[in-house]
């Protein structure tokens, strides 16, 4: 303890030193990357977040030194102090690599034990080691540049939405719990026990009531909460960018979110992105994609040949033809007539999984069609399919066929399985591609509950048009929305939302909300409503995954500095665990099956 | 529902217009602030978050408007389009009084009800009834003008820790319970049942992992959380401006710091407050003002008289100077002779709340001392203490006796008391004053727990000077602390840490933790401490004290968008409420006692 807080402050850091420099003395601080005796020289790359500079001792000039320096050891927190001058070696990789320094003196500040595993983004130990020691992990380079870019990212959000005349709020953490859809999680009150608070889902109805108290754009970068079981690119905590705007339309919203989306990738990836970005309705994403978050760096379009194949002998086709609703999709592989049969197993194991009955394929080869149902179709069929998807020698052709919507489903995720095994993916992986899919369906009926749900959220607006068939026909009323998808992801979602006290009644109605239910949960929303509502819409951007696009990581992981594993662990802390009677005692509550 | 979405988007808004754009047609959107009818010309004053203008309709020349526009009423939301021209009765009090807005055509887009209470920051309605209707509270310019000022702060706050090198980080909500002093609010586990996260009370250990892990630099504006019982000028959610720093002392955190609140009075408040800041030592800070947290827009200054009245024949000064750490204080207030009976009772009530056994009193008038205690004085004792407290006539003196420690405390408080007494606040409201705390005590002892305690918290390192002390006297060690004071409230505090893993030992060794439960609790730090830790130190500022102190508020809840109340419930909401059984069993918890 006696070395305790005694250190040379730096008057460097490990990345700045250039030839410029040569001839300075100064101080660094930072850690031993690696360090290496070359016939009694001893080299110490020392690195900190800037970057990493050589220092050199040589025995002969400093004995002493050079013998200390050979019980350094990696990840040690040392000072050194010594002269910038150029290397004999220079080291081309790094900005600093021109210059080293010539020692004169070091200290150890503090020693390490040997870590668990070496800090490398070559040599990856399992993540469950890394999310261990998280700590240690966070020093890759890999994963230091992530935050950098992270943090570039919350500071150029900040200043576009500064810049565009935005208010910055805090809406609370411990709110109301209104679970519509996801699973809150609870806070018990210790003062109004049996009583409980909601993590938000979102700040969702706090944003539309600053809109009521007139504060016009409001925004917000926010954690939000929502207990699920989670997918692998999920977490139980992630973060939006909140986004309100009273007096607007949709145009409005849009163009502000493609504002960002351009200044993010200039600034960050020095990428022009051109912007304004293609738009489609949601059936058109459905019906030429099948997807309604489609990836559009590759083409691989889904058509229509419901009429072609009505009447074919192919009873699959013809009954599905036949169907309320049905349809016999199709999708042009180019060049993967060598598809193996092994391959087109898979696809069709694939197709399965997201609900198809079958997948039938037909080959073109030397002007031939090859499928096992060509013989069900007559000349002209084959003709007029092959005319409408384009196909030539060397393509595969993919059908399905039931119901409209489910059959666009599962060959939208046969599209996406293709591509992955055509190698298109090899292709695009330094492309981006940006557009809006808009006009989403209102309303869901969940089969489960024999009610409607909000596709979106119950806030918001149905398309002025489409007022009418809340009424006549609410499945076929189309919202005021916009969701925002980037490489097949959606990677933002909002719309107008009601300022009407009246449709937002009939939407509660609709949804199977009984007026007391409605009051007791919404009451305040409702009544806000009430008194002088400007119309008003938004949109919340997963910042999470944006980062994840900027950082060109898969891993959500990876952007979260601090992250829960799928079962929504803190491997590092040990979170959650147990607490005292004590703590459970003074909130009222106790455990269902005490440990 | 037939108007629904249907308005006339602004070309303005409501705070733009000026004598140049006399002549313009432009379309603005607002709220209905006021409308009279003056001779049958209609004046509607148009509110949004800009401004106010002012809109005519004449019903000589727009008869069929002009019978629309006495409809309106207080609220309404409208669109108006119309010519800028001049005023004929120019209004100076507003940006936009030279001119108004002949209109051309208006629309009603929503209408308002009868408000539960007028829109005025000059007729208050009680605060239970604005909190229930906070969203129409916020309608109020005041509340407008205090959202745009913590808006601008974040702005200011992001840009100058950007500047300065600054990374930033969000840290987990869902975290680990780990009380030490306040109440963690906890959250049930879904998927580990029994099993709790904790709301962070603060993100201290992830921030020195971040150090840990050496990006060297670290700030975030976050949420933290404490089941307190509230005091009226805490919320259970308030909001930590977090910083931290490696390879620094504290001189480095304390500059950066006082950079930070000179730019936000200048580009806030327009004030230049200069740096760096008076430092007092907390031995200093208590034994000059009473207080570690003195308000120092004024003098009032405690003296220690002990020396002078240690052989009185007044028992109670006598006594006091013999018991161990005994002392007697006594303070000056200027041409306070004047105080009543009735008011110096008052004091002495005030100092018995503090823990005084009573309060003595001396007045100067006509060159004699006035007191019930002066007969127990000698002559000589009376001119030491006058010419020691500089007391002349019209002066009053106050003294208090016990123990060094208690009695600065009780004096501190007879010292604000007397200031608000005495007319000395009405002349400092708009001063600010700002100072450094330093040099706390590292640990206190608990008379309830009989153990030491973390004065500010376990990590904090203390003085290098005293690291012997810790198996002396640790009651006697100092930290590396530093409280930022602003008109005597704690606005900032922060110390640097320990990143030495024998010190950290030792201080949970010193704090009663047993080897297990330390390593059971903070495991994960210690070991983070053995592989290669930089010396790091930081500081939390209290962002709702702060906005506080730049919007010229005393009440909290008027820079939170949506506070709680002291019993912590959201009186807008209802929350918090019940949950339903289902969602308390997929928890696997009871409440103790059934509703």
């Amino acid at each position: 303890m006696n070395k305790y807080m005694n250190f040379r402050k730096r008057t460097a850091v490990c990345g700045e030193l250039r030839p410029e420099n040569a001839g300075q003395i100064i101080v660094l601080n930072g850690w031993v990357d690696s360090t290496r005796d070359h016939g009694g020289v001893i080299f110490t790359n020392l690195r900190d977040r800037y970057g990493i500079t050589q220092i050199v001792i040589s025995p002969e000039t400093q004995p002493e030194l050079a013998a200390r320096a050979r019980e350094l050891k990696a990840e040690y927190v040392i000072w050194a102090e010594g002269t910038v001058r150029m290397r004999e070696n220079p080291n081309p990789k790094i900005p600093t690599g021109l210059v080293e320094i010539s020692a004169s003196d070091f200290g150890v500040i503090n020693t390490a034990e040997l870590l668990p595993f070496e800090i490398s983004d070559e040599q990856l130990a399992g993540e469950e080691l890394r999310l261990r020691y998280r700590y240690l992990d966070l020093r890759r380079p890999a994963l230091q540049n992530n935050f950098i870019i992270r943090s570039k990212a919350y500071q150029i959000i900040h200043n576009y939405f500064a810049e565009n005349g935005f208010l910055e709020f805090e809406t609370p953490v411990l709110t109301k719990s209104t679970p519509e859809g996801a699973r809150d999680y609870l806070v018990p009150s210790r003062v109004h026990k049996g009583s409980f608070y909601a993590l938000p889902q979102s700040p969702q109805i706090y944003k539309q009531l600053l809109m009521v108290s007139g504060f016009d754009r409001y925004m917000q970068i926010v954690k939000c909460f929502r207990d699920e079981d989670l997918r692998a690119d999920r977490q139980p905590e992630f973060t939006q960018i909140d986004v309100e705007m009273s007096f607007v339309e949709q145009n409005d919203i849009i163009s502000l979110a493609e504002g960002l989306m351009v200044k993010l990738w200039r600034e960050i990836l020095e990428i022009e992105i051109s912007a304004p970005f293609r738009r489609m309705s949601y059936r058109e994403a459905m019906s030429r994609y099948g997807s309604d978050k489609p990836d559009l760096r590759f083409d691989l379009e889904l058509h229509n040949i419901t009429d072609i194949v009505c009447h074919s002998e192919f009873s699959v086709f013809a009954l599905a033809a036949a169907e309320e609703n049905g349809a016999v999709m199709a999708m042009n592989a180019k060049n993967c007539a060598s598809f193996s049969r092994k391959t087109l197993d898979e696809l069709t194991e694939h197709a399965r999984k997201y609900g198809a009955k079958g997948l039938a394929w037909m080959k073109f080869t030397d002007g031939t069609a090859q499928s096992p149902i060509a013989k069900f179709l007559k000349d002209e069929e084959i003709s007029a399919i092959k005319a409408k998807l384009g196909a030539e020698d060397g393509d595969l052709l993919l059908f399905g066929a039931g119901n409209w919507g489910k059959c666009c489903s599962f060959m939208g995720a046969v599209r996406l399985e293709t591509a992955r095994k055509s190698g298109i993916y090899e292709n695009i992986r330094s492309k981006f591609s940006f557009h809006w899919v808009t006009e989403f369906p209102l309303l869901e009926y969940s089969e489960d509950e024999s009610r409607y749900a909000a596709c979106h959220h119950p806030f918001t607006s149905p398309m002025s048009e489409d007022i009418a068939l809340l009424s006549e026909n609410p499945a076929t009323a189309r919202a005021i929305t916009h969701d925002l998808v980037v490489n097949g992801y959606e990677t933002a979602g909002g719309s107008i939302r009601i300022h009407d006290n009246a449709v937002q009644q009939t939407m509660f109605d609709l949804l199977g909300m009984s007026r007391e239910e409605a009051e007791k949960k919404f009451g305040f929303l409702l009544s806000a409503l009430r008194y002088g509502a400007p119309p008003h819409g938004g949109i919340a951007f997963g910042l999470d995954r944006l980062c994840m696009l900027l950082c060109g990581s898969e891993n959500i992981r990876d952007v979260i500095v601090f992250p829960k594993t799928t079962s929504a662990l803190s491997l590092m802390d040990g979170c959650p665990s147990d607490v005292s009677a004590e703590q459970l005692k003074e909130l009222g509550i106790m455990l269902a099956m005490p440990k």
